[in-house]
């Protein structure tokens, strides 16, 4: 199979590296050479001492696009988690990947209230009590994908159950085999 | 055919560049895909903002030295040409890519006086001249490969045989092919 960009966006909290993780194993237990991006790790070896004004957000999702498609041209199956809030940084990212490979767009569609309830950082109950600046979907925007491949409702459903729903995605678009049915 | 990095390393204008492109131009003939990784573009996607200290150098090189192994994992044929004047920190991108692939060092061992008469860009008139503060080989330090998988001499060779040296060994190390005989 020939390589593709899976990016999953959505506010912190909402599943995204959890999603990720699922379908990036699924994919390697399937014979697919994964790479998986995840915003806050490839800060560290791509954006030491950038922070999160909407310019220092936009250079790191620049460059993480540019590696995702670098990876993908190479028959690599790209999965970034990256809360990525703007839809201009989102768009030049899938124009990159778009001139090599397919580009699949997940937004993790929780719900504030619900990822407020999650916490699993505490970084919400910081974000309301006016701790943190620059918080995405608090302090700072979000702009929801309007033309998103998949909306992944995370409520009401497990991780595996959401991961399921990628995986079949990459299925019905001939970009992964589909799995051999076990006994 | 599995992924590899190659590494060119040497002083500006000894012909990293040139010899870089021929090889990429070859190995694409021949079904490989490549991805280029020339220092000065990098730096575009990845390094804005970064200078020429060596804390700048080593951090330039950190991340392209990550890329490349990222990339050559995924299956490519990496094509680094990159001044990366420090041991250190090429020893750091040697070691990320072996996890996972070869890297073959390549040291395009012109010498500084025929860089100097060569000086294609007029830059190092410029650092003679101490208009160029940390100018490598002249104002800036140069550390030399002690192990280079290959060390290239360009001067009394054409670029077409300095490319075919480097084709050459990765044939004989079962990473490329050998070419079709052609009548």
């Amino acid at each position: 199979m020939s390589g593709f960009v899976l990016w999953l966006t959505g506010l912190s909290g909402a599943g995204k590296s959890t999603v990720a993780g699922l379908v990036a194993n699924e994919l390697e237990g399937r014979g697919v050479t994964v790479e998986r991006l995840d915003g806050d790790i490839v800060r560290e070896h791509l954006s030491k001492g950038l922070g999160f004004s909407k310019e220092d957000r936009d250079l790191n999702i620049e460059r993480i696009g540019w590696v995702a498609s670098r990876v993908a041209r190479a028959g690599g199956g790209v999965v970034v988690s990256a809360i990525s809030p703007y839809a201009t940084a989102r768009r030049k990212a899938r124009s990159l990947a778009e001139e090599h490979v397919p580009f699949i767009e997940v937004y993790v569609a929780t719900s504030i209230e619900e990822c407020a309830r999650r916490d699993p950082k505490g970084l919400y109950a910081k974000a309301f009590a006016g701790e943190i600046p620059e918080f995405t979907g608090v302090s700072d925007p979000y702009e929801a994908p309007e033309n998103a491949e998949i909306i992944l409702t995370t409520e009401g459903r497990t991780p595996e159950e959401a991961a399921a729903i990628v995986l079949d995605y990459l299925v019905e678009n001939d970009l992964l085999d589909p799995a051999e049915v076990s006994a």
